[in-house]
């Protein structure tokens, strides 16, 4: 039976693709927020912004009464405190924030970015209060200094509460540990170093559970996935999960909703359920943070193989051919379109 | 008066240009070496190698006798040890090694990548000696421990020495140090931390010094470069200097020679003296490690503005016309080539 991309259900949702460098700018103290994406535009279900600063940069102790954040690093040496601990995370750690966690950060060189998921709420509308919106792409910003009143606007209309003012994170400290952990097996603040969740060998493609059913709640799903050029995830929608799409590294050419797109790092795509997606990695080494909400779908991973080592040079490796039972994958909400 | 490129005297060099992935193979303990220009096609004058290696990967203590050797960390958390002290340096941090400082890594993340130049001497036959020759990348070698014997051999035939056998540098301590410092006016080996050096707008580009002819005894100096897409550099070439040109990140249109070439990360190019080139950055955020042999042509900076902050979003910089006084620049081997 060949089910043709035409009879597939429209849902409400329709599929976008936000160019690095596009979309709305907030400045903050010595540092950027571009928004990827917002929750009008993802039906209300996530925000995606890039934050880029420079040495030096925070943003105070805080909490979220209902927000789910995620912070992935691509860029420089970051502070992070989570619940009391410090923690020095570099590019490609991972940070998960459950709601009611006391966190801030400092950034620690030159130029440090990440990019920060939140899931339940609306983070810009924060960014919108305490931070200047900008037209174009300026610096310095030596105007933009952190300031008590839009705090304190903020800590009433949105979902933020401050721990100790605005008052900067302490600047003699010298953090120094380097985390590394297995993923728990309950919703908690972790902090996750590159390459330390757990590896599945997919077609030849290196899935990397970052956030998994149990971290979230069931809320979602975070994946790494890394892969060689000219590996092919063929046509494909989900009925139930919406799937978000980040370049961290690399080129993706993505077909999504018959429309073709070249995704290339600081690319973002988002794809609502019934949507048709196929991509071929189009680099040598390639790197894609993958977000699917809600959680559940990495029981399928189960078929695959467990890497046994960490990944280390994603593309070597080349072996292997989709070999997903398409009737055991559309369990998991992986539908293949098959060719007629 | 117009100079035409025909006109220009050739020297013996040609220029050459190395796709991110291609080049010789060699492969060491969890580790792979990625050749992207030996010593006979450079005119001897120097070797540029891609290291990529696994957590705990690690090079033992060596000094050379004759090679400078420098160290640009792409990714990743590289434990360096140098003249004694202990340094942990991630993306973006330089490394510079003069000849018989005494020296080893280990590596600290699951992918951990850096490029390494080396000049007055073939360090890739080290690497010859030591390793194994790959046909194509090849994951996981465990069959390719470090072995005594090939040190040995290496010891005799190359210019390396090993200070204690090559048993792993302590697998227990805890790197913490995380350096910053001024050049120093001498040779001498120094930790750079990413953005640390100092950086001059030229045409709203940031060209950041990493390495000078003081810290070189005139040998190379070594710049980052960084623009904003669009920006463009007019056809010009050396008498004298010959250059090299790595792909850090984004995207650059290079001519060279006549031939339009795409630099994209990974991606090598080798200018010699009298070869015609210009270039145009195509990504919104492009970083290029630029070498230049011999020293002294950064005495020219001195002509631009010292960038009065650090670098935090390169990209943002966009103003300015390239207003290089030709004859001033001809002083210090930049010349340009007028339009007729």
């Amino acid at each position: 039976m060949s089910e043709q991309p035409q009879s597939i259900k429209q849902s409400e949702g329709t599929s976008f693709y936000t160019v690095s460098g596009s979309g709305k700018l907030y400045g903050l103290e010595n540092q950027l927020v571009h928004v990827l994406a917002e929750a009008n535009q993802t039906n209300q279900l996530f925000e995606l912004v890039l934050i880029t600063g420079g040495k030096g940069a925070y943003f105070p102790l805080h909490c979220h009464e209902h927000l789910f954040e995620t912070i992935f690093v691509l860029e420089g040496k970051l502070e992070v405190i989570l619940d009391g601990k410090k923690y020095m995370v570099t590019a490609f750690d991972y940070i998960h924030i459950p709601p009611k966690t006391i966190h801030g950060y400092r950034m620690h060189s030159h130029k440090t970015r990440f990019i920060s998921y939140t899931l339940g709420g609306k983070m810009t509308d924060v960014y919108q209060q305490i931070g200047k919106k900008l037209k174009r792409n300026e610096w310095p910003m030596t105007d933009l200094a952190f300031d008590a009143a839009s705090f304190e606007q903020a800590e009433k209309e949105s979902d933020l509460i401050l721990m100790h003012g605005i008052r900067q994170l302490s600047n003699t400290t010298k953090p120094s540990v380097l985390f590394h952990s297995l993923l728990p097996q309950a919703v908690q603040p972790y902090v996750l170093e590159a390459g330390e969740g757990k590896q599945y060998i997919v077609d030849g493609q290196l899935h990397e559970l970052i956030a998994t059913t149990e971290t979230t709640g069931g809320g979602f799903t975070h994946f790494v996935i890394e892969g060689a050029k000219g590996k092919y995830f063929p046509p494909h929608y989900h009925q139930v999960h919406t799937e978000a799409l980040y370049c961290v590294e690399g080129k993706m050419n993505l077909q999504l909703n018959g429309e073709d797109i070249c995704l290339m790092p600081g690319d973002f795509a988002y794809i609502p359920p019934y949507t048709v997606h196929s991509y071929e990695f189009v680099s040598h080494s390639n790197k894609f943070l993958l977000l699917l909400l809600p959680g559940k779908i990495e029981q399928l991973y189960e078929q695959f193989e467990e890497a046994q080592s960490p990944s280390i040079c994603p593309y070597f490796i080349q072996e292997g051919n989709l070999m997903i039972d398409r009737e055991t994958s559309s369990q998991y909400d992986l539908v293949f379109i098959e060719k007629g």
